[in-house]
């Protein structure tokens, strides 16, 4: 060690409680990537408060620089969806996206990010931390040699922006609309043109009218988009995604390679990551979501009941379909919803009394 | 070090990725102790997910052991109510507890646990990490020499107990019940004869008929003192708490003596257990409130309109008062509502639309 650093910890020892001696030993060191779904200045999954890069530097000063994970945006090192194969094969240790752009490997990968109708953010870390919802998630990953970890959280999204009005369940057919996933899967049911378009292609597929409708994520992160501009509507019953969870994927035998201590870094820095990128979101949708509706003439709406009754029918069909045909599918969807059962029960008396009865005067 | 380290140590580079040296430095190592205004086996506080214990334990592993945490339980080492200024006056490191039992010593320190018809567990994170929440604390707290952190949520609390049924506001008036506080303030104004009550003995008051009623935490913990073995009439309509936040104040100069690598664990470890208490209340209260209801013969409600718009009255005038007197309070109690309103418009189109039309089929 420097003379530097021995003074330094000498005279931090003598300030502070120093009862046990100083620890001496040699700590292996790991310099390890990341490779991300979201572009390398992606607010929200790669910058600010709770992102990728913020996980990365909460992990290497906790660890006091022996854990460094060098971070590479989508396209940086590899392509946005090969980051489940590279960390599965160990051609990288870690990755950073969403467990549902991994169905096409399990369709359970859904449940962990987000499911129609399904829980929103309390009810989903109930069921992560404590209600058996982290080890499904490791079980399904296990055969792909894959340790995931909650690591994020957006919050309810919204259903997103759609430049004619929408009133009738009627008025979706036909409508090219930028949405990923299941939630696709849905409006494809309910006659919508689901497409898949990279979040850089959203803006110009809209402006020019090659799309009528925009799914993104919530007011801060579509108003970047620029969404506002091109499509007035602005509908917020976010049905689709009612909390969506950031994964990190670490490969097993790296994970398994990592000291206790580290290990417990990386565990804590997730959880933290989890609250703290949440809270983000919170404050930074108010926001944005006043500015756009006061400022940038947005009309913002739920979707007609209706709407939301026949999504929910075909969101019901198309996930006892999967259920049927898949038995993990069945146990993490059985395993999910009885938790749900009783968390609405739950909700009833507590949250939902707290907006619809306390926080405003009634 | 042990031979048998340096052999794991270069057996886990091997494994693991070793890009970097091996590091080997001489690191402070610290021994302090955290006292809590809460008993040594206090669920939820104490013992269990995200609890004081649990996060001592998380910053040990963390630090490989180099900051160990005593915990002594109320009364193991000093008094409950004696935290506070223990902490301050350097006598021990760290204090658990919730900030509202120091209004005493700052009206202002209210606002960092719960205000009544105050924010949720998510408007208040999004307040403390990003609206100014956390610097306020921190300033409120400075000229005691203590820095606090938020460590932990109840979520929703319940209005509590009541041996009789409450119909109208003036059924309130000459009850006497056991409720510590502002929100025991805000409940005299209605007439109602609020006690100070340690928990232990909250349960032989009630069955006694010494009170008539008795606010504690939620379904989980208020089973755990048997309070619908004794009264069982539940509102549920937790208008005095929202999301009670758990406290961490650390003395400033034992703060301030950690390296970095410490003090970022000790932030991380508060933040994880934030999320982590607080989903462990979702599921257990979730889980506890089914029990009760469905087995325990318990008749759950929530207040009438009537008598949360006379608790909302009156929890307003107090408010007002307390800001007159004092102008840390008034800064902190404007930062605070200035960032509900945004809050509750956006909450409007989000948590409020997932509860009442998202969850359950409309």
């Amino acid at each position: 060690m420097r003379r530097r650093d021995f003074t330094k910890a000498a005279l931090l020892g003598a300030a502070g409680s120093l009862a046990a001696p100083a620890v001496v030993k040699a700590q292996a060191a790991f310099n390890w990537r990341m490779t991300s779904f979201y572009g390398p200045n992606a607010a929200f999954y790669s910058t600010g408060p709770g992102s990728a890069k913020d996980l990365c530097k909460r992990i290497e000063e906790m660890s006091g620089g022996r854990l460094k994970i060098q971070f590479y945006g989508a396209g940086e090192l590899i392509p946005a969806a090969e980051g489940f194969d590279a960390v599965s094969s160990g051609t990288v240790e870690m990755n950073y996206a969403n467990s549902y752009f991994w169905t096409g490997k399990s369709f359970a990968a859904q449940y962990f990010t987000a499911v129609p109708f399904g829980l929103n953010y309390q009810g989903f870390n109930g069921w992560y931390y404590d209600g058996g919802g982290r080890e499904l998630w490791r079980e399904v990953y296990d055969k792909f040699n894959l340790v995931p970890f909650a690591c994020g959280n957006t919050g309810v999204q919204m259903t997103g922006w759609f430049r004619k009005e929408i009133k009738t369940v009627d008025d979706l057919k036909g409508v090219k609309m930028r949405i990923p996933g299941l939630a696709g899967r849905v409006y494809k049911e309910l006659g919508v043109d689901a497409r898949l378009i990279a979040p850089g292609e959203i803006f110009p597929n809209l402006e020019r009218g090659v799309i009528d409708a925009a799914e993104f994520v919530g007011p801060y992160l579509d108003r970047q988009l620029g969404l506002h501009k091109v499509a007035k509507y602005y509908y917020t019953t976010g049905w689709h995604e009612m909390a969506t969870t950031s994964e990190l994927t670490i490969n097993k035998a790296k994970w398994e390679s990592l000291p206790p201590d580290l290990k417990a870094i990386v565990e804590n820095a997730c959880a933290a990551c989890n609250v703290i990128s949440e809270a983000w979101c919170q404050k930074n949708n108010a926001e944005a979501y006043e500015d756009l509706v006061k400022n940038q003439g947005v009309i913002a709406q739920p979707l007609p009941d209706d709407v939301v009754k026949a999504l929910r029918a075909a969101t019901t069909k198309i996930l006892a379909e999967a259920v049927e045909k898949d038995p993990i599918t069945k146990k993490v969807h059985e395993s999910y919803f009885a938790y749900k059962a009783k968390y609405d029960d739950w909700a009833d008396k507590s949250e939902l009394v707290y907006h619809t009865k306390i926080r405003r005067a009634i």
